[in-house]
């Protein structure tokens, strides 16, 4: 919580369930990636939070834009980045999408088959492109699926297909996982982009740049190492996989550039139980998976939620939304513990909230709204 | 498929992933409900699908409604419903919409706890409300939680709470599960219903109603019961537990009545595969759990899906949607066979999914846009 937000939430009172991000917060995440990794690029994850106040003020501040749709790239442009700092970082893209954003002067795009740099040479000659290869995401908070990526034994005989077809073959990416508390998660995969450099220096191709992903985190419940700490491992893993031949490097922040500065304002519905045995109360807010919380899927993010009876005594509370779907609910595996004496009505702030919410929300589940968003 | 929406599609030829509504098949269900159930009331569940093409159509076949929120209320109403033909389903309201309902003439009210009886005696005094009592849901594909109802015991407390407020105690009502695909599974809440009327009955208070719920399914790619037999199962099972004194009744379809009338018209992507020893290829989407087929969570429900090339060799495909989220998988524990020979820019046609599909989407995530909808 900010003062900022404080004040706005006390004097402003929206009404409905509402996202409000502060703007100081995310100038400062940006800064503090700069001084940490001075030598990296920041290519921010649109996908994070797209509101143009966000992406204004990421664009006046330098940073790049990492995309995932035309939209966004078009919302990139629109915020002031021009073409050369925006990425087409979506590994499966039409190519009347590639043509379209090639068009618009986007000239880096992201692979991870030979299919893709198909598409990319027909319609994006000369574009540079990078490959993706798969990382495991231990210690990600968020799944990590196999969906983007190749083994990285495939990865040369892609980024030679787009040599051959006339692409610049620039480089690799990788994503450890998001939300992930491990610095040391980087090194694995930095030793596998550095053995595909070696690789294609053997086949006369030159690589240039390595995309470290994203993957920084948000505080939520528990304590994050600090940017400075994710720095000095990534740094570590470079010079050991790479040695005095330093590649480009860039990252693609985008929980851990806005996840912090937002706060979601709901209100307590109803309080039950479900029988008078229970033990656990059964407490549901006017927002929930299908408002803007979807990340609580599989109970996967677990968000800080404070009430102003934070003081009282505590209980275990199963958390669920106010739609009529029965999936609709956040926590009951892991019940969150609650003040015994929150009230209907009440007000409850869930921090965390700057990232993957508003844009995941549904356009009119049971006819809710899809969630306001203030960026102050 | 049928031939109206193939002609459409063959037509109109829309640019990017859509829904296509049919709704000569919404008015076949709608009579075959009418049909199979004479003396039970139908009161369409509007978050399946609030399309006011839908809406008014079953406004005009004399279909009531279950809504969940203010906004579908005002959507039920605009298309032709008078107040007195819809319920307010949702146990979890916020007091101000109560009252907003209850002004616009809503005089039916789901409860599962005092607390919200409460609510609704304070502003909208003498309405009916029914108690809504846990399930078990066995049998139903999509995961049926605790989220909504009390245990039965429960009941008849909460019920006489309502009626010494002045309200209304009207009945009962119960959910067996979505895609519920045992006709059975009605007998249990039945005979729990009819133990409620008989507690009520001694305390003084007469209950009329028996809400069964919505669980009726859409043929996905498994055979399911047609409509006669999931009355015939019902009606047994009132007669075996009400004997003579038969209560009003009321059905809440949603899935079973807009389901099989819509189609997604997608498109691949991409095809690939993410070492070259694997055998199962990936599949992408223009559409995916974000997009609208958010129902493949946890690969709950699986669709039928049609190609051109469905008469070639089939092989074990992941098939995921086109965002930039790892979690947008849509089949991978359970691969889905598709030809071998499809290729990126082929057209794919996912049936049954006229319900749970365009109000489900996210407004924007990765900037795509929301599914679009055709009703013709």
């Amino acid at each position: 919580m900010t003062d900022r937000i404080r004040e706005f939430l006390r004097t402003r009172r929206p009404d409905g369930p509402c996202l409000v991000v502060d703007l100081d917060v995310v100038r400062d995440k940006f800064l503090s990636f700069a001084k940490a990794m001075p030598d990296t690029r920041v290519f921010y994850a649109v996908k994070a939070n797209p509101a143009p106040e966000v992406l204004a003020l990421l664009a006046e501040l330098g940073s790049c834009f990492d995309t995932a749709s035309v939209a966004e790239v078009r919302m990139a442009l629109a915020a002031g980045a021009t073409p050369d700092r925006i990425s087409f970082g979506n590994t499966i893209k039409k190519e009347r999408d590639i043509a379209t954003a090639f068009e618009l002067g986007v000239r880096l795009y992201a692979v991870d088959c030979e299919a893709e740099v198909e598409k990319i040479a027909r319609v994006a000659p000369g574009a540079r492109v990078f490959c993706r290869i798969l990382s495991d995401g231990a210690g990600a908070e968020w799944p990590l699926s196999r969906k983007f990526g190749c083994e990285p034994a495939m990865a040369p005989r892609i980024l030679e297909h787009a040599h051959r077809l006339g692409l610049e073959a620039y480089g690799v990416s990788f994503h450890v996982g998001s939300q992930q508390r491990n610095t040391g998660a980087w090194d694995a995969a930095v030793a596998s982009a550095a053995g595909i450099f070696r690789e294609m220096s053997d086949r006369g191709i030159t690589l240039k740049m390595v995309n470290l992903g994203g993957g920084f985190p948000t505080r939520y419940l528990k304590n994050v190492p600090a940017v400075q700490a994710y720095a000095q491992a990534i740094s570590d893993a470079i010079l050991t996989h790479f040695g005095n031949q330093v590649p480009e490097t860039i990252i693609e922040p985008g929980r851990g550039m806005v996840g912090s500065a937002g706060i979601i304002k709901a209100e307590v519905v109803l309080v039950s139980k479900k029988s008078d045995t229970d033990d656990v109360r059964w407490v549901y807010l006017d927002i929930g998976k299908f408002g803007g919380l979807a990340e609580t899927m599989d109970e996967a993010i677990r968000y800080p939620i404070r009430t102003e009876r934070d003081g009282d005594e505590m209980t275990p509370c199963v958390l669920a939304g106010p739609t009529c779907d029965s999936a609709d609910v956040m926590y009951e595996k892991d019940p969150y513990f609650l003040p015994v004496s929150l009230e209907i009505g009440d007000e409850v702030l869930i921090e965390g909230t700057g990232a993957y919410t508003t844009t995941y929300s549904a356009v009119a589940f049971n006819g809710f709204e899809p969630l306001k968003s203030y960026v102050i």
